[in-house]
């Protein structure tokens, strides 16, 4: 049901309809705009303060540009609400039955107003060179503007630079929109922060100026926040025949105290109550706090331990760690290729660095995994969370971590399946020196249990029950599918299978391979995540040659979009009884 | 033999020899050097202009500074031979027999002067940073000086950038020495170059200075080529307890006047004739020169084709391309993430861009492809070299590209093995407007087919020879690899294998994989690439629950550093008779 027939925002079908609005009615439209951004995050979550601060941006935008002929890209997208209210998705702002028919980033899907899905950030100025770049060569006597809007942390990430330094060749339009609002995700992350400050203090006409360095044109908005010179601004550059930055000085969280004075913790929140502010279902995570407690014994017994993160201390629960060990807490802002090789070189010099990353945002920097910390062998520590098959934003998915990084050499990728053993397997990764260590955090719940051994740099398979017939080998997060896959062929098949926690996704233990052969037909893996490049393909390689069947268990070769978890898990054959079923045919086939 | 036991350079065993020195003795060790230089990349190929250019620079340093304790982390590390000649590897350029002995890049397995193995760009400023940062942590009252030395196209690449944004929070000794000599390995390249120029050109005194512009402290040197003013400047920045940068303006080829005129071509040659500056042994490549063709075709045809590379045009042969079509050529510089973002927005807009890549170059991208081009299903084409076992740094291991781009949805990566079915693959990869293809290009010699399909969309695989028994799946370029598995099976084993060109890496032929299960026993997959998330395993994995016995062959899970690579074939069992021989084993197990 519509919270807010009343609301203005109603009449508002395409941009066209606010083009006709006053400015008064306009800035009534950002009120209720706000408003609903904070209705629909509070509850089912979203971010909050990139929303609030650019709502005046977004509407000066379709009041003064013709979308979807001009067109504006969003960087990171995850500050696109307010461009989703004014584009024909108003319902799933102002109906709490319609707030998951969209989703919390751009989507071409939804809109024609939408021109890529994105979640990463620092994408947005090369994705707007290359639309202009195609518009120059395809259509060129159309005399349409193309913007990208970059800033809130993601111009510090590497590609925007690229981005920068190609938009600057240019001789057209183009229009890059630098939303200021003073914030790195975190505070103040490195000296782009301290050049954009002075360029604030002095209304934008300090001579040192980065843009300018770079031969772009620029212009500075003191106050993004006022519509009428929001408005004013962008007619100003509209049907530019070259490049420009419009640097826009917004404020983060604009329109609600809590989110203006936190602004870190309204980056981006779960369900919470719109009055107290507090979260609707608090989480403490447990393998977070085994990890921090473990860095906190080993500094406290002198180990030269830092951590690193790219922008995301809240993932980790990092502030604890930031609080008490103010001088070894790294957050290098959003750039992840600068995380992981500054990493290897302080590991390289006798520091233990522990660096913390998402495995999608990693992705960016797969060439620093291979070049800088894996060929050197430089002996960080990493751990990688999100490594899941889980609902969410297909620009967000983090199953492909397993194949971007256990396919390469002298890294060891170890997959606890319980506290205990991530925390020894984290105490063995920083005693040792010898080589690169990623441990995969588990997402699903806080499961308890006893390490089998100690040091990792060999690995034994834990073989938590010795059967015959079928083995079982259950990796990370998806232990608990295996003793449910065990528990289900007992019932149904009378097999008593052979249940293994193979602990690495890299080390593969020969010696037990090979023994398995002995009294098994069958060998089924059990991963979360993708099957093309993983673990199972591995196991099937090894047994290859030999009789023994294989099969792999986990996600196909696809992006999913907002896919329900069981959905899913019936897509891919993960419930236990599909897989019991899977095993069934093939020991018929025997 | 040493060609030179007259040189000054003889008595120099460490840097602490070149202390002793009078300037003119340095610079005639200089002029050394450079013959030096020119001698064994003509020999046996090398870095020349990057070489020619830093002399002055590395004898200054190490005339300076005290190495090891002081630490020099070189960018790419090309430009190292200098480094490499005063620390105690002279040998490596005095004589011919020694040249092998040291690598192109630095190495810490060669010398104690070097810290990390380096080949790619862009990297120096975060390890630097570590470095340092390390340092303050672990050994506070040390002082020891920390330097980078980046520049020679280096600076584009979005990493230098997360470092330079990083290093300006330190508040300790850092010295990052911008070795600008005007190139972008091609000429200028971006705004970045602009700015550059005009800090050059107002001698370092324009107040618009992107390293001040972050808050880093920074002195200019008009003469980077000049020994004394380098040493003044060195000995004005030692021990200084911030980070500065150190903005010197060399001659790229300086000393040589082809290298300094011919910049580009210099910057890497192949065996040269010294007298002549022509190649030993001119390269044609065909299949470059196919690809080309295709291009110029549909250009003339009217499509909108460009083409897109980062800083690597000689690797392709694209200069041709430049010349005919100077508008549709874009060089983005180093800066890779740049180019498949920028990519995947020209295809999503109606341009057709061809994207040309290294293969371990392209490693730097990878989220590009994942997130912006993959996820977007833009239907950029891209052309990957260099996937391949091959002797040669480990630095740029080019075998990884199976593993990094196979497993990814929604692209096709199609690998020919001849240079009509190459054309065909890009013909229709440039006519569709479906999905991201990208195609293999083999680097053995140039071979000649037909192919036997048109539309890549579905696969199917081409059968060569119907046979029975044993199956040979050969990728790529190991097609010939195939063949004479083929014939050594019939002649040693009087077995009629078939062989199957599979033409894709991801897109299986379901049908034909399940017909061979009729009268075949062993499939056998050949892959010129690592065997960790590669094609053999994906086949294994289909065959995983079935009867057949597959045998996969290509690399294990290593780095090779300049392994000759009939050693390397041996190592891989990769000869035709170590397969057979393989192959006749699992037979007997049957």
């Amino acid at each position: 049901m519509n919270l807010h027939p009343d609301y203005l925002l109603n009449v508002v079908n395409e941009p066209a309809d606010i083009k006709k609005m006053s400015l008064d009615e306009l800035k009534e439209l950002a009120a209720e705009m706000r408003q609903l951004v904070l209705e629909r995050a509070a509850a089912i979550g979203g971010h909050v303060g990139p929303n609030l601060g650019v709502m005046e941006l977004t509407i000066a935008y379709h009041y003064v540009f013709n979308s979807p002929h001009d067109k504006i890209v969003w960087d990171v997208s995850h500050q696109s609400y307010a461009h989703k209210m004014l584009t024909g998705r108003k319902l799933g702002f102002l109906d709490p039955d319609h707030y998951e028919d969209i989703t919390g980033y751009t989507s071409p899907e939804e809109s024609a107003h939408d021109f890529f899905e994105v979640g990463h950030t620092s994408t947005s100025i090369s994705l707007a060179v290359g639309l202009a770049q195609a518009r120059d060569l395809t259509k060129p006597h159309s005399k349409n503007n193309i913007l990208a809007v970059i800033g809130d942390g993601s111009l510090s990430g590497g590609l925007a630079f690229e981005g920068l330094n190609n938009a600057a060749k240019l001789h057209s339009n183009l229009i890059i929109v630098v939303n200021d609002n003073q914030m790195a995700i975190d505070k103040d992350q490195g000296g782009l922060y301290k050049g954009l400050k002075n360029l604030r203090d002095t209304n934008g006409k300090s001579p040192n100026n980065i843009f300018k360095f770079m031969g772009l044109d620029y212009k500075y908005v003191a106050d993004g926040n006022d519509l009428q010179t929001m408005i004013n601004a962008f007619r100003d550059v509209k049907n530019i025949d070259h490049p420009i930055v419009l640097h826009v000085n917004t404020l983060k969280g604009k329109g609600y105290t809590p989110a203006v004075e936190h602004k870190m913790e309204y980056h981006w929140r779960a369900p919470f109550d719109l009055k107290t502010g507090k979260d609707k279902h608090p989480v403490v995570n447990g393998y977070n706090e085994a990890v921090l407690d473990e860095l906190d014994k080993q500094i406290a017994a002198g180990m030269p331990v830092v951590a690193i993160n790219a922008a995301i201390p809240g993932v980790f629960g990092l502030k604890r760690f930031q609080e008490a060990h103010p001088d070894r807490y790294f957050d290098v802002g959003i750039a992840e290729q600068d995380s992981v090789t500054t990493a290897t070189a302080m590991a390289v010099a006798g520091a233990r660095p522990v660096v913390f990353q998402n495995s999608t945002f990693l992705q960016r920097a797969y060439d620093q995994l291979i070049h800088d910390m894996a060929l050197n062998d430089s002996p960080v520590v990493m751990i990688v969370r999100g490594g899941t098959i889980a609902q969410g934003s297909a620009t967000h998915q983090g199953t492909f971590d397993i194949s971007m990084i256990s396919n390469l050499p002298n890294i060891e990728y170890l997959a606890p399946t319980n506290v205990e053993e991530m925390v020894s397997m984290l105490h063995w990764a920083l005693k040792q020196r010898e080589q690169p260590v990623i441990i995969r955090q588990p997402e699903k719940e806080l499961l308890h249990g006893k390490p089998t051994q100690d040091d990792y740099g060999v690995i034994n398979y834990d073989v938590a029950h010795h059967g015959s017939e079928v083995a079982i080998m259950a990796v990370g997060d998806f232990w608990e599918l295996g003793e449910r896959v065990y528990e289900q062929l007992k019932k149904k098949l009378n097999i008593d299978a052979t249940l293994i926690n193979p602990k690495s996704i890299t080390g593969i233990d020969q010696h037990d391979l090979h023994h398995l052969a002995e009294n098994h037909d069958v060998v089924v893996t059990l991963e979360d995540g993708n099957l093309n490049g993983g673990f199972g393909e591995t196991i099937a390689r090894y047994y290859g040659p030999t009789d023994m069947k294989v099969i792999n268990f986990g996600a196909p070769r696809e992006f999913a979009d907002n896919v329900p978890l069981d959905v899913m898990n019936e897509w891919y054959h993960l419930t236990p009884k599909q897989i019991v079923d899977d095993i069934e045919k093939v020991l018929h086939s025997l």
